[in-house]
């Protein structure tokens, strides 16, 4: 089965677009967590029981492991060991170099690291994506437009008729060969949202920026998803992980992450009549 | 003293404008090293040793690490910690995301490894590529154009005035405000590095491409330095670090860097008469 199949079938059978961000900042998680042996992994595995039944997927990001060197990388090994094999498992790494190196990323995450997919930065063109979707069960997440102010810098160069990240969308589309590639666009520019959608019907979407970033949630879902109310999935990081720095962190972000997937559901509801 | 001054007087004291990349992939080191506890770091520090008298600089390419998982992430930092302090250390790791992730990215090679410079995708634009300059003693080379085939897909997309990596050039020039700002330019594209080279009297090259991946020397030389015969550094990975792959591997490899080094000073020699 191809990564954009598995990725619908999970959203549908678990009946969610979320997808939890384990953004995980030892200065921002509970207090007490820090007198835990390794209280990334502590901290994690907590959110991960508590949000499992509302999240249709998971997505590390690397960064916050790789600030605490050798033992953060370790503590992702056990993070996404951890996972349940029945979620999308995302490595946020923003990863892309030359065709050997690109090789060395996509057996670092895919082979030594056990994760479906990964987010890679289109920069560096062709024979930098390709070696990341050589497996058709591996999906990859390419930026295109990017949730943050300066996503205006480069993506919106234009030449009069289509701006980069419009050239990436449909770069992207050409490459899916293998049905495994998908984009990331942010939730907080809507407009070019909308049209990414209508340029790239079959790519899955991985939609950072609701939340603590201040996207439009009806918008954001109403452009996103394609027409059976799939393709796409919600990503909350900070608005889910830190709901409570008390006791019931867990608790507290399993909470927001069931209500998080019901306001998404009805937003598509009420789009379709059906979810 | 800012990162780009440090730069030219590390290349003007050692007299060297080579730059030893460690690629260190086990599938091409000397068989016998793969019975040594830690190989990677075993070649590693061989090499150093053994091309230490002719390097202005060594970059260690993050993703041959990772592939390794935590042990990788390990071995890389026993590595930094290994160079001395008057080469400079650069951390090829191609990173760049929202600012919040991007300043995590600037601690785990700033802070947790201590590296002098970081490889930085513009891709995100400005709030993804600030956070690595806020130390002007840490440098940032910013991908503008790369070496390989794929570099056209993106980079050269064009309004018909200026290309993405010309309008990378012109807005990193725009962001070296505490002098700390380089650019990697690949030696296998010569015509474009002049006109970058035009663009950026100021910024750092740091410059893949000749040796392996067959780059032009007279060339690259000419248009990648300055006029005092500085401001850019070559790198060499497969090219001087698997010139044996017998017991003298790394003698083999000091001897590379060797004439690299003479090679690059006798051209530069020829287009100023001095360096």
């Amino acid at each position: 089965m191809t990564f954009n199949e598995r990725f619908n079938q999970i959203c549908s059978n678990r009946n969610s677009l979320v997808c939890v961000g384990l953004d995980v900042d030892l200065n921002k998680i509970p207090e007490f967590i820090l007198n835990k042996n390794e209280p990334q992994v502590y901290f994690s595995q907590a959110i991960i029981d508590a949000t499992y039944e509302y999240a249709a997927a998971y997505k590390i990001n690397t960064a916050f492991f790789e600030s605490y060197g050798a033992n953060g990388w370790k503590a992702m090994t056990k993070i996404v060991n951890y996972l349940p094999d029945d979620v999308i498992k995302i490595a946020d790494a923003k990863r892309g170099d030359i065709g050997n190196t690109s090789r060395m990323y996509a057996q670092a995450f895919f082979q030594t690291l056990n994760f479906d997919a990964i987010t890679v930065n289109p920069y560096l063109g062709y024979d930098a994506v390709t070696p990341f979707l050589d497996d058709e069960e591996k999906g990859v997440f390419i930026l295109c437009h990017t949730t943050n102010k300066g996503a205006a810098d480069f993506q919106k160069f234009s030449n009069g008729k289509k701006a980069l990240f419009e050239l990436v969308a449909e770069t992207i589309q050409k490459w899916n060969v293998k049905n495994n590639c998908g984009l990331v666009v942010g939730a907080t520019y809507p407009q070019e949202m909308m049209h990414v959608r209508s340029l790239v019907p079959d790519l899955s979407f991985l939609v950072p920026g609701l939340g603590a970033q201040g996207g439009d949630f009806d918008l954001a879902i109403q452009y996103a998803t394609t027409k059976d109310g799939l393709g796409a999935i919600f990503n909350f990081s900070r608005g889910i992980i830190y709901s409570s720095d008390g006791e019931d962190f867990a608790e507290a972000a399993g909470k927001k992450a069931k209500q998080l997937r019901e306001d998404i559901i009805k937003i598509n509801e009420q789009r379709f009549k059906k979810f």
